[in-house]
């Protein structure tokens, strides 16, 4: 039997006992919901799937490239960022890779299926899960990948600039890749983001990971794609699945999506404000919160136990971390929503600690 | 340089010199276009793409179990047949495989992707291109994967019942899976129609892939699946890929889809129709027409040389078969479209004849 490890699962029960419909913060997506202009992209596009997609996203590739000011060449699209991990491991096959833990278990995953080993970098609660100087020592001539979520997931913490391109210039010391995703990077504040797609153009063995899925609320439409200087490599990535992955839907919601800078300002400055307002409630709940530089908020509560399950009994769905490597029980991470559902998010849990006092198992 | 080899490439050139849209003979579409009742649902469903799609297709899968009457854990749904076809060679990574030669390009380029050693069994124009019974010798104790596309494409030709479950059996005896592409039996006429999916339950080793692309004229939505009765193979294809890989698009139109029995019918019936014109048409040409059981015509015709390319400036794209394995120049396949447009096609093929007749290269 398969088991489902992720968050968003909103199919297994989609009401709570009483009918009302699941809260979701276990997925980390944009809580602005769709953009009117992808909305109408994707009715509009309805008539075009009597074809097959472009296998080359020309379209999508030219205005994300305009977008992100880069050279359209480096970009390969697929099926969600998901679909791109998998791409890039049966075209790489690499031996050997280190991850950190706790990270986003389709890398593990990705790589699993092509038989690499796995090391992990363990990152500690005493730095914060910050990834520390001595990773450097872990990327050996061994090492064919490393892997980096900058901002970290489940974490949302960010690696510091100057040890992240000390590990791109140790990666091609040891002629290994260094993929960086980020997924995430859009929701993080200004002063403190940092994408490395300015180090493409000199670090063949750099690829960036990245989707329109979080940024843009559309994962039930599947669009990501990665980014990477040597043509090699992608005529490999071509090679390695089929040339119809990206639907004609995605496409052209990827090409209406970027055409929304008025949105992605507006999300930015409400995650801000409400990462902030949710920080704040759980601390004063005595949460630990840790980084959380994304749209999403990792935490530490040790008490009540079975937060996840309590909260869930009151029709919100957060994600428990307990089955990440490295960590354990009392580590949440909760997507950044509205203040409607931030404040009954908050409330639910002050009543499920209040609850747990009552029954004594505080 | 990556080289996209199949037909429907409307994105390299969408325009004839004199501005008219190409038509496009290359891709084995249903002619009727998108069901009402899809589109209505891919419009409905763009509100729901905030969500991840249901990672184990609930909906769907009971759906098509329903139309099918098989067990619906059978199913493995995926991003287009062609997804689900990485999946299983990422699954099984077989080390030898026995394909037809001429088939569709997509079972060798996945099973590549695992570096998988392909033996050719090479279909013969003596025979119709139809598979005979020395292909039983060809299954060894050393082949893991034996893959017979049935219909064929491009041939267009089918399988003989007794010959195809000795194929079956043969596997059985050497432990090789067999899979079996039943992607346009949908086309073919009730009585010669084949399914092996009521073999399903008595054979773990018996894969059958399938397609909502061509029947219900969706190759731009992606949509596929797979049927196998071995509990352990499904859990090794939910592994060996991201949980996300059917959008929330491609599920919502897969079950409108099955709902479209008149849909189906009246396809069937044109398809038909439309299928003996053509064959008429291109014989009284001088083509030889081989197989063509499904909703495409595979033919020989000798001259006018670049066929292909004489359409091509007339606005029509067919697909040439000359890089085919095992085929050469002379040989296309042309989708089988509706009367209007067939005659078009027939009467650029006179002109282009009687051009190469004036011009002296006939």
């Amino acid at each position: 039997m398969y088991t489902y490890v992720h968050g968003g699962d909103i199919y297994t029960q989609k009401n709570t006992a009483d009918g009302k419909t699941m809260i979701d913060f276990s997925a980390n997506i944009n809580p602005l919901g769709l953009p009117v202009g992808v909305k109408k992209a994707l009715k509009n596009a309805v008539r075009k799937c009597v074809n097959y997609p472009d296998p080359f996203c020309r379209e999508l590739a030219q205005a994300t490239a305009e977008f992100l000011q880069i050279n359209k060449d480096y970009l390969f699209f697929g099926n969600g960022a998901a679909d791109v991990l998998f791409r890039l491991a049966l075209s790489l096959k690499p031996k050997r890779a280190l991850l950190l833990a706790p990270t986003f278990a389709d890398y593990e995953k990705a790589l699993r299926s092509v038989n690499c080993g796995i090391n992990y970098y363990k990152l500690q609660s005493k730095y914060d899960f910050t990834v520390q100087k001595d990773i450097l020592h872990r990327i050996t001539a061994r090492t064919d990948m490393v892997v980096i979520c900058n901002p970290n997931n489940p974490t949302g913490q960010l690696m510091d600039r100057s040890l992240l391109e000390a590990v791109l210039a140790r990666c091609r010391e040891v002629n290994a890749y260094l993929l960086v995703d980020e997924c995430f990077m859009d929701f993080v504040d200004a002063e403190k983001a940092y994408s490395m797609r300015h180090l493409l153009a000199d670090n063949p063995n750099l690829i960036i990971l990245k989707a329109f899925t979080k940024t843009f609320a559309i994962p039930g439409v599947r669009l990501g794609y990665c980014m990477n200087a040597d043509a090699t490599l992608h005529k490999l990535l071509h090679e390695s699945g089929q040339d119809w992955s990206v639907s004609v839907l995605a496409q052209e919601a990827g090409c209406a999506a970027l055409q929304e800078r008025e949105y992605l300002n507006e999300s930015f400055m409400l995650i801000k404000e409400e990462r902030h307002y949710l920080i704040n409630q759980l601390k004063a709940l005595g949460a630990d919160v840790y980084g959380s530089h994304a749209n999403y908020i990792f935490f530490y509560m040790e008490k009540p136990a079975q937060l996840k399950e309590l909260l869930y009994e009151q029709g919100y769905m957060i994600r428990s971390c307990a089955n990440y490597h490295n960590l354990g029980d009392g580590y949440y991470r909760i997507a950044v929503k509205t203040r409607v559902l931030n404040r009954g998010l908050i409330k639910a849990i002050k009543e499920a600690r209040k609850n747990a006092l009552i029954t004594g198992t505080y």
